[in-house]
């Protein structure tokens, strides 16, 4: 495991909250301190940014294989220190060259793939174009094989309007959208060859597009192993509701793996001892059976 | 309880999934048969909008006091005997002359009001009004008032867009719509008088507008009484996922209690014995107790 970062204020924090230099285990842990000449604590916009910096150099000399599970930043403090991306997944998905991913909420009993992500509802329409969910699908179903070791997933597909439109009654984008995407995505799949060795020949199975509401609950039931929702709310909604501190953000399409907490850098708990690391841990243990189901024994990871 | 509808129908299918004539209870029961001269087996649509507007009739002979449960009906039957209503509630709020009416889906865990019911997505900005926004408030914050017992609710209100539009970066509904409505129903409300007997004075807190992946998951830990949602799948998505089986369905604004469950006719289950009563036993139950919280010992029904 290699945390990139710096050692002394990882250190000074642990003790704050009670942890001693035994219990942080550096003895299995390989820190790599970026070269900078400023006090982590007095800039730390500059440093968070050159720790992903940091990390991006090391993955991109040989992604496969890789596992990076990022810690929450400070978007205002990033943005005034130079990192011009709305956020981690477009920064990685630019360093390693990838022109499409998509964002998964990973739970214990729901994984939700996002078709949009931060669009306002009345722009939704115009942004829900056939390639970003034909996309979702696509990356959203072979994650389910490679990632999560499926050999036959069945994936609902959300509709965008209430009852799915009910025929057209209210909204046509289920059958000018989302249809022709699900054809589209179904082609695609078909000629995938999951790099999992040994699981050659999955296939996964699409239903949909369903009206939403009834969509969670039959897949918590265990009717689906996976949802692609069209719209923020429309995934996030169930998937906080019934495992807010036990989520995993997952971005699909890149070379390599990466999970996140699904919080942000809770300033005002530094030192406290009041901060729960659940969400962290569940990042970590995510990241690691993902990149092992897909690489298999290659990947070299501690467990806790 | 009076029953609207046609007896001898009800016992015939009673017979056929096993029920007596004394597990009926006739004895507490008055059933009104309206004067018609169609087999309800041949003419069910015909039969079932009868079947309402005799209930309609009796009801706005002293509105005051009464509780009406309506069963499910097939719209496309009812539209094609002449029922000219997208469906119940429209038909309701026409009869008794109510001008503002809002849908409240009540589970046990959560109590949800709609600002927009059957709209597409792509048209929910201009069906988003600020009259639509408050009426739905004042009407969720006076019945939790006088129809659940609440002396002081704490509703959360709903913002349209991702993280509530987060300061206008993905819309800017949340301050051009929902946080004016939020004022004008707040004073609407502080001159409410409530009608049931010993609660006036009680007042509404509001908060929100919140981004509504986290208000539903804060909801259910008990920081709110009550919800506002802007649409459909909002609202529905949450409320389903946690209690599909005994949510039902209310109509606000009404100047009677009007509950009904939350499913359709579920034709091809008719005499199977495999329909559950559950969703309807518990639409009764709620109205029959709504009703008694409004207007005290004053509503004549007999508990199951």
């Amino acid at each position: 495991m290699v945390i990139h970062g710096h050692r002394a204020t990882l250190e000074r924090v642990a003790g704050q909250v009670g942890l001693t230099p035994t219990s942080l285990r550096w003895d299995a842990v390989e820190v790599v301190e970026p070269d900078l000449d400023v006090d982590p604590a007095q800039a730390p916009g500059v440093c968070q940014t050159a720790y992903l910096e940091s990390a991006m150099d090391r993955i991109m000399e040989q992604p496969e294989g890789c596992v990076l599970v990022t810690a929450p930043i400070n978007k205002l403090r990033a943005r005034r220190a130079g990192f011009a991306f709305p956020g981690h997944t477009e920064f990685l998905a630019r360093r390693s060259g990838c022109g499409r991913f998509a964002m998964m909420m990973a739970g214990p009993r729901l994984k939700v793939v996002l078709a949009t992500t931060h669009v306002a509802i009345g722009r939704l329409v115009e942004a829900l174009t056939p390639r970003a969910v034909s996309d979702a699908i696509v990356l959203a179903g072979r994650s389910l094989v490679e990632d999560f070791g499926l050999s036959r997933p069945k994936l609902a597909i959300c509709g965008l309007n209430p009852h799915a439109g009910e025929g057209g009654e209210f909204g046509n984008e289920e059958q000018r959208i989302i249809e022709p995407a699900m054809e589209t995505a179904l082609e695609e799949l078909a000629s995938f060859q999951p790099e999992r060795r040994g699981a050659s020949g999955a296939s996964v199975d699409l239903v949909g597009p369903m009206p939403s509401d009834t969509l969670f609950w039959r897949a918590i039931q265990g009717d689906f192993d996976g949802v692609v929702a069209m719209y923020h709310d429309q995934g996030l909604i169930p998937v906080k509701l019934l495992d807010f501190d036990r989520t995993v953000n997952v971005t699909l399409g890149l070379p390599f793996v990466r999970t996140s907490p699904d919080h942000g850098t809770a300033e005002d708990l530094v030192g406290t001892g009041r901060a729960s690391p659940d969400s962290m841990m569940a990042a970590c243990d995510l990241g690691l059976a993902m990149g092992r189901r897909r690489w298999g024994a290659a990947v070299d990871g501690s467990d806790r």
